[in-house]
């Protein structure tokens, strides 16, 4: 028998699947890796670099930089896990009224409290506010959303992974994503053994979504790997590029997937933050629901959501929704199940949801602290991401396209053909294959503290180069990330001119 | 192009990834949806059910059952969430001085505070205080663990997830699980395309691993399916069996594994929950790191835990951790890779995890309350484990194994003859293909309003029937569950003999 059993073994002694061997995701990977290596030697004293602290620019995380959380939605996320201070007078007399009404309100909904697993899609009260909250953001076109087409889902991220494993079973099924793209999208399709079906977007024109391109990457995908594409994922505001989508556009879109019966997939984590007067933020739903028939009734939508961006920034709490639009009855059953299988998606990420989608109104207590607040964050990322695409755009070898909307700016690298040489030397003496940006990026990170992650990590257009930096960084720290860049870059023209 | 375009639809309007569609998930499966409408029929004054609410005896949620939760964790959560509360004098001295210090040193060590991303594995502090859980509990056997090898996750499912990802590629892996199991694996198994290689557990010797037949097991999967199995699932505390393993048994599991090449998947979320006072839990890495060499240094063991369970039952918090031990390498590097990609489990239940895995200890100001919080809430599970076992066990057509462990039980089901026939003669007219567990299920519901989970959801030797209930229900609601399953199965009897 045991000749038996040796032959089924792994060839190897660490049998892996391949799937997940072949996923990347750079925004966490060999940058941020070595950057945490660097924070370790720091904080130890360990070897000799040129700083004493790091900027981590590689992740949108708000509050790990400085930014506050709103008071409020702190207040009521507290008592409802300690229901026994709403029973201490002394306590409630400490707190505004309206965060004690709150949390008494949610308790009572909740019935359970925030100790026990959820319906599937989550508590009813938190995807009430949800469905309120699109309702309005909306303006009342077509039918209104309904607790039954609303998920709560920790973080946005759980949202694209079941919408993903739904359309995608294997090499016959492709996803249309956008280059560059947020790489939690390859990462997935890799894992589900898909196929990538990439459109690119124009970085001269601001980073815009050529619709007239679709077709032609949906014919090139189906010619060159013989899968299908089921979904298309546009992510608006842009990550990493920062554009905000029109109107015009997305009814392109929209067409484009009624015509071949794809899922639309509609990132929409940032839909808080533009930027740029001159753009507004429109839902794909509000789009959808107000074209004619037949794309107002049949095209298949899903709206994807998030507490982790926005004002809110509350990354921690992996909170987050998905809206369905027009799925059909065969697919929502899977959903539902799916959704069964992971449980529930954490309450105290369902009721920061709630909260996101319920803040304070004029006439509450709270209601001028929470403005304050919120007008202050807002315009804090308002005035760094103008700051950040003039300063990195006026460095040598860097253009930087506006960021209208988002978290990030995605300037493009122009380097002396030098810098290209010697990368490929270094590679070949370390026995690795790092790309020029990412030696670009290692670089950076090793001579200044600053981690960016370099445009290979997106997806970009072949022989360009960029990296991706936030905009969350506070101004004293943004202008040494300024400054860092624009020495590097001056460094390697002087030395590679 | 149309005309490509229409060749390269789905054949259905509806494409949807046939792994997904096969994947089945009992516990929020068909009872428990008929038990909701049934639910929102009461609510809305609708139907007529001889029963005016219901009792969900399907889920391991305490605290939708009235369990409490622990005080000082609660206190512990509100005030790191609301760190302005620890500036207010006045709130601070109506607190505990012990849950205001633990806040101010989980705020100090996290730097962040509960709304940033963190590590892609969690907290440093959190993991530490697993780490030093652990070593307490495995009494110092072999090497200590370190955080480097825990890594903090939403709920157990997670791992189970991003192990069974790493191992299962498709149809030529396998992974070895206890029937009956909790479906999570079976459901996860199916999404990954990977092959199920049961092993029974012996429901005569109180449901116990018969590891003399995990060769056999092993051997059948191979010769019938051609894949490898690649993990050994065990569930200790069993679920749904509640079966407490025994050291010698689980040696036996480790030899197998190791000698093979498999990874020992430990499912031990039930851990605390161990009711026998015959019976101990020892964890799988005290019994690995307890044997000789090479098994202590090779056998490749993931150890999961929850803050669903034990006596915390924190659900809704969705935290738990798995830790690593004897990984090679390059397994560990995807295993961050995944991590990675998830970003990191929600704050909220990487402090419930610190906070289970550290209590308040003898001699700090909250030790008294947690003690008496702590041993009221064992000794209720501890008295309707026994309760349960036993009343089941004098119940017509049912026999009923000791509940050493765990929170269900999992009664064996006899029935007349008469039952099956009508099942099927029923499924003809309804145009279904219910079990006749399922059909049991149902049936009992909709006469009592009682929600069990049949026993073919978690399986089962073919020709025997079962069904789990849990041990949750406090002592009034508990009594009204055995009324109904009496009354309902001497009706059955009586119809039927």
């Amino acid at each position: 028998m045991l000749r038996r059993v040796a032959r089924h073994l792994a060839p190897t002694s660490c049998h892996l699947n391949p799937r997940v061997v072949e996923a990347e995701y750079a925004v966490r990977g060999l940058i941020p890796s070595r950057a945490d290596e660097i924070k370790a030697d720091l904080a130890a004293g360990r070897g000799a670099y040129p700083f004493d602290s790091l900027v981590y620019c590689n992740i949108g995380n708000p509050q790990s930089l400085g930014q506050m959380p709103l008071t409020f939605h702190r207040q009521v996320m507290a008592l409802v896990d300690a229901p026994f201070m709403l029973e201490d007078a002394e306590i409630v007399a400490r707190l505004p009224a309206d965060a004690v009404a709150r949390a008494r309100g949610y308790l009572a909904a909740m019935g359970t409290g925030t100790g026990a697993y959820t319906e599937s899609f989550g508590y009813s009260f938190a995807r009430a506010a949800v469905a309120a909250y699109i309702n309005e953001q909306d303006r009342g076109v077509g039918p209104a959303a309904t607790v039954e087409n609303i998920c709560l889902t920790d973080g946005a991220s759980m949202g694209v992974k079941v919408f993903l494993q739904l359309l995608v079973g294997g090499a016959s099924d492709a996803v249309m994503i956008p280059m560059p793209q947020y790489p939690l999208y390859s990462a997935q399709i890799a894992l589900l053994g898909g196929v990538k079906a990439p459109y690119y977007l124009c970085e001269t024109e601001g980073w815009g979504m050529p619709t007239s391109g679709l077709a032609a990457a949906y014919e090139r995908c189906v010619a060159e790997s013989g899968a299908t594409p089921r979904v298309l994922v546009c992510i608006n505001p842009g990550n990493p590029t920062g554009n905000v989508l029109e109107r015009c556009v997305m009814e392109d879109a929209v067409r484009f997937c009624h015509e071949r019966g794809m899922l639309l997939l509609a990132d929409e984590v940032y839909q808080e933050n533009v930027y740029d007067p001159l753009r507004q933020f429109v839902s794909f739903r509000e789009v959808v629901l107000g074209m004619p028939a037949p794309y107002c009734t049949e095209t298949m939508l899903v709206s994807l959501h998030s507490t982790s961006k926005g004002v809110i920034g509350e990354c921690g709490r992996r909170g987050g929704y998905f809206c369905m639009t027009n799925l059909p009855r065969a697919m929502r059953e899977q959903v539902v199940k799916l959704c069964s299988i992971n449980l529930c998606a954490n309450v105290n990420g369902q009721v920061m949801t709630a909260l996101m989608c319920s803040p304070p109104r004029e006439g509450d207590v709270s209601y001028a602290l929470y403005r304050r607040e919120y007008d202050g964050i807002f315009s804090d990322l308002k005035e760094r991401a103008a700051l950040l695409a003039r300063e990195l755009g006026a460095v040598r070898g860097l253009s930087c396209q506006p960021v209208e909307g988002a978290m990030y700016a995605f300037p493009r690298i122009t380097l002396p053909a030098g810098y290209g040489v010697r990368n490929e030397e270094l590679n070949a003496k370390e026995g690795r294959q790092l790309a020029v940006d990412t030696r670009w990026a290692l670089e950076l990170l090793e001579s200044s503290g600053v981690v960016v992650v370099p445009g290979s990590g997106f997806g970009q257009e072949p022989g360009t180069l960029h990296f991706r930096t936030t905009i969350l960084p506070p101004l004293a720290q943004m202008e040494r990330v300024l400054r860092a860049i624009r020495e590097f870059q001056n460094g390697i023209f002087e030395r590679h001119a």
